[in-house]
């Protein structure tokens, strides 16, 4: 695996999460996600543009002069008007984008590559005259030709951005196509390259990561993945498969605040966390299966890549089900206080499995018949 | 992209679905769940072994003997005993797994790799005097050594396999590492090949996608990912990322049924659909930032890469939000019969977004105050 040591994490709860559909942050809400954020330890934190709405603009302020180690940028479109709003907030960057594919440019703005380019050049030339980071993103790059991609991508790094933005915006990108998309251009530009994919097709964290192996250095994530229709890629999910690879890269972060970060934002915009999310689902180191619960009575790290402990959570091993192991069984009764002999907790098994196929099963209802174990 | 004419799905909601925390099926479930899967036409329908309690062995006889169009299998230990039962209840294929990786050996069985081929022959051996399909997978495919892998595999499939399995056990494959490990198997073996894949790093329907483009022939899925902690691919985030790139592929599917069986077993289960899920999610088709919904007005296809009329569900654009657009404002106008000029539109678009900027906002305080245009 590459080493991936200068990759950072831009948190877009603040503006793409925004965006999802029962999301609406009071001021209070979005300073309680900043700084809960930044003391996660997340390197940047992007906000909706302050030309959005009045408050936008004032939450915006507040946040960027509030001292977070995080640093505070905003996502604007390429407009004079918009970025010099930006500067005046005090935002440390401007997240700028344009539409570049043909789909989009033609539904939504209707101007050419070159147009796109010389607006660009206007308003970067404007920016830096002021001390912020610059990122030009190419809106629905995936559906952009190549050619085209590079042509804007060079133009944009020879003007002087800070980063460029490869943006799935509609969640098409397959992982083998991020990888070979963000190498071409790694090999284009000298600036840093930014990520930014939807979940439309399942696949927003693995492109994300595909696109750190391809040689991206700046991930957008949102808190539970929330954003436009189902979203982008989870803060937990990302840092999920960061820590499976490289325990280490992800030690910069204070991962046993995640749960609670992903438990204040479902609340929030009042959505459960999903069962299926990584680390925060309430089932992520709960084991069932026989085979499963004997090896990882075992040994854990025959069952599980992550450590529940890093992360502030423990394991879980139900015995109240009909897919029951004699293992658990036998470790339930321990817990009990009763030591069962091989040939009594496969009894005991086959009496829970026999019963769990005719009736509801809880778990005083096994202890009860483990009690009949009792000497 | 290559073609997956010969791509088959593997449902496997009543096997390692069964696995999931809260998921107990009662047989009337179980063969409801059974008869929407073949309704919506997956190839194969997985069932927990026989072995496993009396009335697993019954649901599997009565859903194997159903003449259903998939082909019914079971997923069984490599022993005699749970094979010869699988055989007496009537599947159409038995689905063995032997643990491979030295971790898994080691806490789970104590084998060797020459006493697992030794074991896997008698087995098959067996096996070949039915008319069953055979299948032999590697449990923890991706912590096995390749070489291991490459032994086993070639040593299974000359013996006559139907189909090896590779197995991301414990969900810690990355996309292009599925892709180049199933493309060297691919050239080792001439039986189909399986992929299962898990969730816990957040790339279970990536690293399936992946496995397809490296030539597995089947994929396991289970409605919406159900399975073991936070389980596997889910049935509709494969069909999502199958239907972005080859409409033709998916066509053989019921796909309007996709919503009506997530939302099935979501209900037996009880869980949520997750607001992230491909298709299912309330949210899959909801637009709601400005610069999105005046390009989903032009054109549907800018920011949609699905259409949710394939799957019964239809887009929603949302307007009682402070980051609305004058676009959706207009086109919100328009239902109610009020045509409002660019102005008018712009007018209220910034009432809505300074009011919403306060408030909670509602769709009906939104058609107040474009009420107030009307002429």
């Amino acid at each position: 695996m590459p080493t991936f040591e200068r990759m950072a994490l831009v948190d877009t709860t603040l503006r793409e999460g925004e965006q999802f559909a029962t999301a609406r942050f009071s001021s209070a809400q979005r300073l309680a996600i900043a700084e809960a954020l930044d003391a996660f330890g997340v390197e940047y934190i992007e906000l909706t543009s302050p030309a959005a709405s009045p408050q936008s603009a004032r939450d915006l302020e507040t946040i960027a002069r509030r001292g977070l180690r995080s640093r505070i940028v905003t996502h604007v479109r390429c407009h004079l008007d918009d970025v010099r709003l930006a500067v005046e907030c005090g935002a440390q960057g401007v997240n700028m984008l344009y539409a570049t594919s043909a789909q989009l440019r033609q539904a939504s703005h209707g101007r050419s590559l070159d147009q796109i380019v010389e607006e660009a050049a206007a308003v970067i030339a404007y920016l830096k005259g002021h001390a912020v980071d610059i990122r030009f993103s190419a809106e629905d790059t995936f559906r952009t030709d190549l050619a085209d991609l590079l042509r804007i991508y060079s133009s944009v790094d020879a003007l002087g951005v800070h980063r460029i933005g490869l943006a799935d915006t509609v969640g098409i990108a397959t992982p083998r196509q991020v990888y070979d998309t963000v190498a071409q251009v790694r090999a284009a530009v000298r600036c840093d390259i930014e990520f930014h994919g939807h979940n439309d097709a399942g696949c927003a964290v693995a492109n994300a990561f595909c696109a750190l192996e391809g040689g991206a250095t700046h991930i957008d994530v949102t808190v539970l993945g929330i954003g436009e229709r189902n979203g982008i890629a989870s803060l937990g999910g990302m840092v999920a498969r960061l820590a499976t690879l490289d325990q280490a890269l992800v030690a910069r972060y204070d991962l046993a605040m995640l749960p609670q970060i992903d438990g204040m934002v479902a609340e929030i915009v009042g959505v459960p966390i999903p069962f299926d999310a990584p680390i925060s689902s309430p089932y992520a180191w709960h084991h069932k299966a026989g085979m499963h619960t004997n090896a990882v009575l075992n040994d854990p790290r025959s069952y599980e890549v992550l450590d529940p402990a890093a992360f502030g959570r423990s394991r879980t091993v139900a015995v109240a089900h009909r897919l029951v192991g004699w293992h658990a069984v036998a470790e339930r009764a321990r817990e009990l206080g009763i030591y069962l002999s091989e040939a009594a907790a496969r009894q005991a098994a086959a009496r829970i499995k026999a019963f769990g196929d005719e009736h509801e099963l809880d778990g005083a209802m096994v202890d009860d018949i483990l009690y009949e174990y009792a000497e």
